[in-house]
């Protein structure tokens, strides 16, 4: 399961304008500070301004900057306008063959599901995910480390010793 | 946002063969009721073996069946054995290469949205999207009906009335 590329490169660009709130920044040092090619943020700071996230200015000495303040830009908001779709499943798609669609109950299951994965971004805003400019490694400092993700182990059946223990209690 | 179709048919595969629940079923029957390839089902199918969900019988007559009763199978458990990663953005990876990632927000709350999606998912198992054989519809019944996603809108940001009028009270 993943968020689309175009949907981490939209909260970096942000996060990234939010480090340089005082003046506009351009697609290009966006890039060169992230290590990342100038065309893939080319869309992706079009759709920000679109959605409103993004103030675009242009002429020579144009660029972008927060459309609102931090606190105001809604993560949750960010990913609605930069996934191209949340189908889970295929019968979450116009194009739905599976021949159980219409009596199945998983999609209420997994539309439970992302309704809880969203409601956390709903609660956090680019205020919580602030960085600030020196937090930017210069080019040729190699890869950073890795994050995530960290799963919690599934929940098993109850180990069949735990189950004859607790039937001698009773 | 999507889970792999593998993921999609891991589910499927286990939800046909709990409506069948009293003999063995096969990967063809299997791929026929859903009108999906033979060929996708196989990986699926031994993955399943070797996790434990299913139980496959060898030889002519040979197939497979659930390898433990529905209400022990947890659909979150399912999800963890079937996607490839849940590396939602690049610094979830081992290649990250992402500039920002040492002192970076952004993953803890990933983590926790992923945390609840999966959440939702352990509280459910097989026997809660349970199917009988005759909901699998005929072949040349066409598409079956879309369900979802749903998606709440976006938490917006306070509309200037309100904000105006609540000031004029205080």
């Amino acid at each position: 399961m993943r968020l689309t590329s175009f949907s981490d490169y939209a909260l970096r660009v942000l996060m990234y304008a939010h480090s340089r709130k005082d003046r506009l920044v351009t697609i290009e040092e966006t890039a060169n500070a992230y290590g990342i090619s100038r065309a893939h943020l080319m869309k992706v700071v079009n759709i920000l301004t679109r959605s409103e996230f993004l103030l675009g200015v242009r002429g020579r000495s144009g660029g972008f900057t927060l459309a609102r303040p931090a606190n105001e830009i809604n993560l949750g908001a960010v990913i609605r306008a930069t996934e191209p779709d949340f189908a889970l499943v295929e019968c979450f798609n116009p194009d739905n063959r599976c021949a159980i669609a219409h009596i199945c109950g998983l999609p209420i299951i997994l539309n439970e599901a992302l309704g809880a994965f969203i409601g956390v971004l709903d609660r956090h805003t680019l205020a919580d995910i602030t960085v600030n400019p020196g937090d930017f490694a210069l080019p040729g400092d190699g890869p950073a480390p890795q994050r995530g993700p960290e799963l919690a182990p599934a929940p098993g059946p109850v180990p069949e010793a735990v189950v004859e223990r607790a039937g001698s209690d009773i």
